[in-house]
C-alpha cells in the first residue's frame, strides 16, 4: 500500500539528537501541524478541539534503512541488549511508521488551513505526519503491564549550567525549561554510559548548537552557539 | 512511502458486519497473528511475551475508497451526524492505518514462525498488519478528555434467545458469550436506530450467519445457520 503524508509538523529539533524517546515526556516540547494542500479543509477538524490528546501517525524520516533486522537495543535497557523488534519501539522497523500521543493545545483556523498546536511532541522537524486520531478512553489501559519499560527507571541527570548559558538565552521561559529538561533526560547515546565526563557532546534545539559534558549523574552545559545548520 | 502487510490477523469475522467498533471492547473476541514468511524469525518477538497489551497498525482493508472525504458520522453520534475527519476513528481516511490495542495472550513459536494470540480484536478475517508495537505506560492517558465520546454512552440492547439458538451451538462457551456480546453492542448500522422490529438483520460469525430483529431496546436471535461464503 502506498500512503501519503496529509501533513508536516515543525518542532525545534532540526535532527534527531536530543529528541525525548517517546512522547509526551516532555510537556514544553512544542509542535505545530500543517496540513498539505489538498487537506486544508476546516471540516476536516469539526469536533477536534473537545479532544485532549491525539494520535500521530508519522514517518521515521531520520531513521530509514534497508532490510529487516529481527531485533533492537532499547536505549533503557543501555543500548547494549538485544529484545525482538516488536517489542520495541524502535525507529528502524520494516514499515518506518511512528506512534505518538501528543497534547492538542489548539486547532487554528487559517489562511492556509487548519493548524493544529500540540504538546510533548518526540519528532523532528518537519517529518510528514500519515494520520491524525483523537485519542479516546478506549486506548487507556492503566493495568498494561510493559514488559522491560517497567523494570527499568529512565535514568535522569542533574543539569548544571554554571555560566548560566541557559538562562542567557532569548527563547522565553517555556523553552528554557524545556530544555532543561531534554539535557536532564540524557541525550547521550546510551552506550557511553561509563562516561567520566572527558567527551563532549551536542545536538541542535531550534537554532543553538548545545554541547554538555557529562560525569556521574551531572551534566554540566559548556557551550552554546548559533548552529550553521 | 510504500508499506508492505509483515503479517495477517485470523478472527472469527469473514466481514465487517458485527465487529465491535473498537478494540479490546469484547475480550472473548480472539485473534491469531501470523507473520508473512520473511518475517518468520523468533528473534523477533524476544521480550514480547512480557507486555500485556500490543498496538497494532493494520489495513482497513474492507473500508477501501478513493478520494478525500472530509467529514465522518460517527456510530455513536447516531451515524448521522458530521464530524470531521481527524475528530472520528471512521476507516475512510486519507491512509487506510488502522490502529487497535489488544491484549496479548501468548506468543507461540512454531514451524512457521512466531504466532501471536490475542484477545479484543476489532477487524475481520485475514486482515494485513503493518506493525505491532509494545503498549507502553506513555501510551496511557487517564486524564484524557475524548469530546462527543465521552458524552454519549454507547448504547446495548437486551439479547433474547428464545428458540436456545446460541446455546446450541457447537463452538465452546467463551465464543457463545462473545457472540452474546457482539449483539448486545447493537451489530445494526446506526442510521436504523427508530427501528419496530419489521426488519432482520444478519452477519457473519466463523462459518455462521447469525439473523436478528430488534423492537427498541431488545434484540431477538431470529436464526443461526452455516453460511454460505
Amino acid at each position: 500500500m502506498n500512503i501519503e503524508p496529509v501533513a508536516h509538523i515543525y518542532t525545534d529539533f532540526p535532527a534527531k539528537f536530543g529528541l525525548p524517546r517517546q512522547s509526551g515526556l516532555i510537556n514544553g516540547l512544542k509542535g505545530r501541524i500543517v496540513f498539505e494542500p489538498p487537506f486544508r479543509n476546516p471540516e476536516s477538524v469539526r469536533g477536534l478541539s473537545e479532544f485532549s490528546h491525539i494520535w500521530l501517525l508519522w514517518d521515521f524520516s531520520m531513521a530509514h534503512r534497508k532490510g529487516f533486522c529481527a531485533t533492537a537495543c532499547p536505549p533503557r535497557l543501555g543500548g547494549k541488549t538485544h529484545m525482538g523488534i516488536w517489542a520495541t519501539r524502535s525507529p528502524f522497523r520494516p514499515n518506518s511508521i511512528g506512534l505518538s500521543s501528543v497534547r492538542l493545545d489548539r486547532v487554528e483556523l487559517t489562511d492556509e488551513g487548519p493548524v493544529l498546536w500540540v504538546s510533548g511532541i518526540d519528532m523532528t522537524d518537519g517529518t510528514p505526519v500519515y494520520d491524525i486520531k483523537p485519542y479516546i478512553r478506549y486506548d487507556c489501559h492503566p493495568d498494561a503491564v510493559d514488559g522491560y519499560v517497567e523494570h527499568t527507571e529512565c535514568h535522569s541527570l542533574r543539569v548544571q549550567d554554571p555560566d548560566g548559558l541557559i538562562d542567557a538565552l532569548d527563547i522565553g521561559d517555556e523553552r528554557k525549561q524545556a530544555l532543561r529538561e531534554v539535557l536532564s533526560q540524557d541525550p547521550r547515546p546510551q552506550y557511553d554510559a561509563d562516561d567520566i565526563g572527558n567527551r563532549r557532546y551536542g545536538f541542535y534545539f531550534m537554532d543553538l548548537d548545545v554541547r554538555f559534558r557529562v560525569r556521574g549523574d551531572i551534566l554540566e552545559v559548556c557551550e552554546i552557539v548559533t548552529a550553521v545548520l
